[in-house]
């Protein structure tokens, strides 16, 4: 029974695998519309290959370093294995997804809405399953080697150290690249020199595609897998560390440690009935086609947990934890559609009769609003969870929520192929029906996507508080009366200041890493406007290669000084201030990152959903003073959103991580 | 001895008559002057009167609850005590300081610029004096009824809560009003009829002068009076819990008891000492004058401290603790002064060159960067004042912060009244010579403002953490074995989350209502531009009572909710979820509270300043598009820095203190 999770995991991949041959069968265009896609698929590509040289050299770092320390050979094994588990997800998602795109866009020429949809999706399910089946592949393979002696268990945290490395460079490098060529190329293309978005005359314009399938593809997956992986050995560990008091009223501890693998294998074929059935019901709307798939498969998981936790002879009560991760992913999913959608929007589009500043006021404040049900929501899942199974509950909760990643990460990642679908249209000049399908399926992927980025920080989150949980108790190991973190040990208080100064910084780093980049493009754009004869005019081809170098230079160049520091600080921190400042650090990290990431996500996807709201023809429509001042909710949004925020779940997560890596050396 | 402080509070307040005394001595002008600044008093005192009556009602209900509690009338008379206290200090500075602001003006015109400072400062003194004595003499008053047994020195608490709960409603319904008011006078006034700032044509030019007034000398007053008392209180509190062990290394248990009074007592003196410097060297620059009398006051009170540790044969490594805490205090200060000036706030007037929305991620990222040396500061607090002198440090570190802040004070204050004088000056034309004078004055006072700013969220934080210390020491007496705030345990991580919701939710709240409220203005003074014939043209006068009176209903009707629900939490969560639910309901906020405080006041500290740096010629000067770009920064800035920043020190001490008080119940 014990190799089902890698079974599984190969089952996900292999289905992957047919997926992406259907998807090959679609015809893939011809012209234009090939070379568009080829520069994006090549751009995408060449960051790719780039960004794994630049974190190759650093994974190589660390599993020296880990090798040598008293953590020894095995651990550094694990971790290699997590780091090429999630960058081989990276890889697969965006190889993928940039074959999808095209085929999207010629399935909506030709074939229709819902062929298109079918597509697209298709695309995105691959990302979806691999991420899914990665996991159990990896996980499955050291569970089997180290994962059922609780002596060995700590062996597997290397994997989910390597995971997360590799996750935040994708993650912070993405962001910065995605939002600098989108800001670049807005602003020069649409702005200053009056051509529309995707325009192909524009410079930047492929590398603002490329930044779509970088930074919301791989990112975006690499994000989830981190967590999905995190919550997963967090749960394992806590497993191996429960007081036999508790293992009593549990369950057998082989089985709790295996419970949490036993639930993500029942998850991913939740999640591929769901798939099926999106397929199934594309005929219908985009909307309802996704929607029935989503909860479809949250439903069943939920019911399969069940039998799963009575076949393991485990407490039904555990089954309680599974339903509160489960029941609060959807909430809090819900509330940031909510805060992204409907009255707050239109409150903040109204508010740009009286300027941007108004923009901003309103954005803002519907974002820090915005925290409120789903740090709620965490708090009661941490209630419930806790009541039913202690602390293992908190591990199982998070587990719960993000066993059905299969399917939620495959309508993520749908998001990006209809965008860029969409874009290819509109340089390939497909005309207006074609564009006008894609801007259905796009907007649908808009909705989805905001839902999906409210759920990858409550999974975060919930991960992180797993992964802390875990920690505290391989720490406590190491001493003979255990260890106390008091709130009011001034150990513990200097830590939580300490690290709830991180989200602060991290996010100012980012941000600005955003505006330096895009300046720099800005002035390249410029350059090639005025220096290359007939480009405007549409004689000329723009040098595209240069702007997408430019992009990929600045995301690799910027994303070392905050991948580092969340790196290493932990480990600074751990050995020299002692493993109670450490412990606090956490918990002060994990609040600041939870609620600045909340409040970015959202203040920037209701800045971005406000201004579409004007563009619509509200308030005077495009070219009004109203949009205008809804456009600069949007410039600042969107580094909130897609660099910055995204960045707050990687920050946690790996600082969560690396502590519990070295905890049995503090 | 022990009476020494209620007679240093008498000596206080005698000293504050007699500077008004002086002040009053200075001509008031005549004419249209005293009209002016009739029509500023007259709204500044009304607004106060109306506050005062809503915070009656609330401050009754309390009283009775508490009374009625089993608590007892003990402490409900403290409540009252310490209400009353807070009132008296916010009415006294706000009266004094609505005399100052036209003889500043006078003197500017009539006797040059060191007598207008010298007017200006004193007016400011008067307020930072009445802070000091009205805390001395009620917390010395109390002591001797109730502070010298350890088994009734809880009573003492209900004056921080009586203290608390005005600053609450002084604070937030000083910010909301003074800042509606500004940002609807600008926007009319200067953006929509091209007048210039503090023109006498503008109809909400008056509530803008008395907003200053309201919000930034009776809300800052009522900020800094409870911080200074809090931390006094708080370190009672904590004395009179301490372990034997502990009692035995530091000293005798009454003495450590007395020690913040003395401190408190010691700090008197030298503020006096530092205002007299400032007067002595008016004739110097003001930026001069200012800096000798702080820096002297603390350096001089550094020493003292130490022999009045000695004196009371307490363990003179105590005295490292006030160290830390009074160099911390000027630390966070010049961080607070770099980040509001220099390099950062010419980088984001560059920025405006791109546009607004760059101006707003520039000024984003300045204030989330300007958060890690100021927090970092706490943490070596923390750190030094603990191994020094254990928790009971942590309160005489911030007893040392706070203690000097009769002169800290006076020198916030004086920039409202020198903000004022230039008001006056420009409303009454009084011609270019008095207004560059008063101009040079408020100049300083924007700086100082800066660094009072800085110095009051240090000096909350650090209050509010020695008042949670206080609660944790006293809810632990409630159990025979202690009580232990775990990190890892589920009821104390449900409050953290809990708590950390506050400071994102009171901001959401407190940002909204500025907006609403400006609206409302804004409609008003359209309104008065539209139907009032030759109000444009300087034949007819604007309707000044009508503005005043809806900027003062919004901020009255506004305040109430914020500040119910910081009062009323923690008495929920207490009774509903326990002791410890409540203590990490304390930690998550003060953190949130302390973070979000440095971001917001930097953050609009630093567009204020860009703006003025573009205003005075830089990057294309006034009416250029940057300096459009910077105008958004400063507006969205505005409620940043002057509303819901500050509140953000308020909430977190108000919501300790009630703790506090009802911790023995729990």
């Amino acid at each position: 029974m014990d190799s089902i999770p890698m079974i599984l995991g190969f089952v996900g991949l292999a289905t992957a695998f047919f997926i992406y041959r259907v998807v090959l069968r679609y015809p893939a265009g011809e012209g234009k519309i090939v070379e568009i896609s080829g520069a994006i698929h090549d751009g995408a590509m060449t960051f790719m290959r780039r960004e794994y040289t630049i974190l190759f050299l650093f994974a190589f770092a660390i599993t020296i370093a880990i090798w040598f320390s008293d953590l020894g050979w095995h651990t550094a094994f694990a971790f290699v294995v997590g780091a090429v588990c999630s960058s081989a997800a990276g890889y697969i998602g965006m190889y993928t997804a940039t074959n999808a795109n095209v085929r999207t866009t010629v399935a909506a020429h030709q074939a229709g809405a819902d062929a298109a949809l079918g597509v697209a999706f298709f695309g995105g399910s691959i990302m979806g399953l691999t991420v899914a089946a990665m996991g159990l592949l990896g996980l499955g393979l050291l569970y089997l080697m180290f994962g059922q002696d609780p002596h060995t268990a700590h062996i597997i945290h290397g994997f989910g150290m390597g995971a997360s490395t590799v996750a935040l460079f994708s993650r912070v490098g993405g962001g910065i690249y995605t939002k600098s060529a989108d800001v670049a190329a807005d602003l020069v293309g649409k702005v200053e020199a009056g051509i529309p978005e995707d325009d192909p005359r524009n410079p930047g314009v492929i590398a603002d595609n490329v930044g779509d399938n970088v930074g919301d593809v791989a990112g975006m997956g690499s994000d989830i897998f981190e967590s999905y992986c995190g919550s997963i050995i967090a749960t394992i560990a806590i497993a191996s560390t429960l007081s036999p008091a508790i293992i009593a009223t549990l369950g057998e501890q082989q089985n709790l440690m295996f419970l949490p693998l036993a639930l993500a294998s029942a998850g991913i074929l939740c999640s591929m009935f769901g798939i099926w059935l999106v397929k199934a019901f594309a005929r219908k709307s985009p909307q309802v086609a996704l929607r029935i798939g989503t909860f479809s498969a949250a439903v069943i998981f939920i019911v399969a947990a069940y039998f799963v936790i009575a076949t393991l002879g485990i407490n039904t009560n555990v089954w309680f934890a599974v339903l509160s991760g489960a029941v609060g992913g959807i909430i809090i999913g819900l509330v940031t559609e909510y805060y992204t959608s409907g009255s707050p929007i239109r409150k903040i589009a109204r508010g740009g009769e009286t300027g941007p500043a108004t923009v901003m006021i309103l954005g803002l404040a519907t974002g820090m609003q915005s925290v409120v049900v789903p740090v709620l929501s965490l708090a009661a899942i941490i209630f419930l969870a806790n009541i039913t199974a202690d602390l293992y509950g908190v591990g199982i909760a998070a587990v719960g929520m993000l066993a059905t990643v299969g399917i939620t990460m495959a309508i993520d990642a749908y998001g990006p192929v209809a965008d860029n679908a969409g874009g290819i249209a509109e340089m390939g000049e497909l005309g207006e029906e074609t564009r006008r399908i894609t801007d259905t399926l796009d907007e649908v992927g808009n909705t989805t996507a905001a839902i999906g980025k409210g759920f990858a920080i409550g999974a975060a989150g919930l991960a992180a508080l797993a992964i802390i949980t875990a920690y505290l108790a391989a720490v406590a190991e190491n001493y003979e009366q255990g260890i106390a973190l008091n709130l009011n040990d001034p150990e513990v208080l200097m830590g939580m200041f300490i690290g709830a100064i991180f989200p602060f910084l991290v996010s100012a780093l980012t941000m600005t890493a955003v505006g330096d980049a895009a300046f720099e493009m800005i002035k390249e754009i410029r350059r090639q406007f005025r220096e290359i004869p007939g480009l405007l005019e549409g004689k000329a081809k723009p040098d595209t290669t240069r702007t997408v170098d430019i992009a990929t230079k600045a995301a690799l160049m910027r994303m070392v000084a905050p991948g580092a520091l969340a790196v290493i600080s932990p480990v600074i921190v751990g050995f020299v201030l002692g493993p109670k400042t450490l412990g606090g650090m956490l918990g002060g990290a994990l609040l600041g990152c939870v609620l600045m990431a909340l409040t970015m996500a959202n203040a920037g996807g209701a800045w971005d959903n406000a201004k579409k709201y004007v563009e619509q023809g509200n308030l005077g429509g495009k070219g009004s003073e109203t949009h205008k001042a809804a456009v600069v909710g949007d410039t600042v949004g969107d580094p909130f959103k897609d660099t910055s925020g995204p960045s707050m779940n990687i920050l946690i997560n790996v600082m969560a991580i690396v502590s519990l890596v070295i905890a049995p050396m503090l």
